[in-house]
């Protein structure tokens, strides 16, 4: 590649709810594509942009980064302001600055975190009706928490993974796996080296399992042991999830 | 009255955005109307609902609190989820009970919070759109405080008054007025017995610019005792304004 080339990483942050996900999807209202229109508007350059993480339908976003390579001669400091002047009201560009060559937003990514965000009542507040979900059954928070030692550490994930059609490899690193309580809301933080399709949702929908009493810590182990998802629990609604952000 | 009729209080969440705020108004969406219509869809009567405070078009909700007569017999416990099922799922009744009939949402009132959430940076996060007025001016927080430290008390408050046509009486008391920040949120919560129009909007704005240094202490001193709304600082958004709670 010319050396003209400059490589750009943008942190963005975005509200999921009216997005298709993160990667382009035909006929589909996506995060990459409002992107990609937004750069060749300011820009004027057809571009593409790669993500740390590719985020589901609904699933939102503190601290997403992308990179991509430009030829442009706008200087990196006016890129956020003037992107956002193009974006939609729900994607905004947070900061914008110049990487090295040999920066690449997904693999050189050393971990992501992100939160589920549970709130614990019959009803929600419509505040928060976009960002929570809704769990009206009393929850052990102290037994999730042992649950979520279980969880930590290099495992073979299998057991949480979505779709049939996943990775091969499905050993990850959970560097911690975190649940807090604060008034109504039970938070589920987790940061990993990579994750599985539906990974978060799948943990968190099985610990709400563990914190309901219907599962112990020993059949807990023993999902994880089983590499056999249909042993785990449900897949908890995308509107609870943020990817809060990514470590370099 | 008939005996016969119970008096039930209700606490109400709700996210104004799309609201033309709480008080009936022909041809729009209000708060009043939208309780009123689902009471008569769930207890078959038509009734008044009275609040705690008529906040604006934008203005939010934790826990408005309104109060109505009825004659019904569902069970009052039973309310919440009921009204909830006929509500759009921008109003949530968060609680209902029996009050004694001399019981007035308004006139029973003590004391109201209301949070006002600036977010002191060029760009705002998507998913808090809603809620925070976007402030990119650096702010003297410690200068804030002593600002508010001024406006504490029982103050002829006319010069914080939003229209003409307003109160007569403009003494309140504010019980307190606390500047708080956290990150790049700045949190103005206000408690008083009672509030002129656009007060709670007119003492932030005029706050803000003593936190930017465009109006001194003493400035601040002089627009109260002035009473007169040209000498304040501006109007800010209803967006970043929540009705917190109503104390009895």
């Amino acid at each position: 590649m010319p050396s003209t080339f400059k490589n750009i990483k943008l942190v963005v942050s975005y509200d999921g709810t009216d997005f298709f996900g993160f990667q382009l999807q035909p006929r589909h209202r996506t995060v990459q594509e409002v992107l990609e229109v937004a750069i060749k508007r300011i820009l004027r350059e057809t571009v593409r942009v790669h993500p740390a993480g590719r985020t589901d339908t609904g699933v939102h976003a503190n601290a997403q980064v992308v990179h991509f390579l430009t030829r442009t001669r706008i200087p990196v400091n006016k890129l956020p302001q003037a992107l956002n002047s193009a974006l939609p009201e729900d994607v905004r560009v947070l900061n914008a600055q110049h990487m090295p060559k040999t920066f690449h937003a997904r693999f050189s990514a050393r971990f992501k975190q992100y939160e589920y965000a549970v709130y614990n009542s019959e009803i929600v507040p419509p505040l928060l009706r976009r960002t929570v979900y809704r769990f009206p059954f009393a929850l052990d928070v102290r037994q999730m928490r042992k649950g979520a030692k279980i969880l930590e550490g290099r495992h073979d994930f299998r057991s949480f993974q979505g779709k049939a059609n996943g990775q091969e490899n499905t050993v990850r690193r959970i560097r911690h796996l975190r649940v807090s309580k604060s008034g109504k809301f039970v938070c589920f933080t987790v940061e990993g080296d990579g994750f599985l399709t539906n990974m978060v949702r799948n943990l968190v929908g099985t610990l709400l399992l563990v914190g309901r009493k219907k599962l112990s810590l020993n059949d807990l182990s023993q999902i994880l042991k089983s590499r056999d998802r249909r042993l785990a629990g449900p897949t908890v609604p995308a509107l609870g999830l943020t990817l809060v952000k990514v470590i370099y």
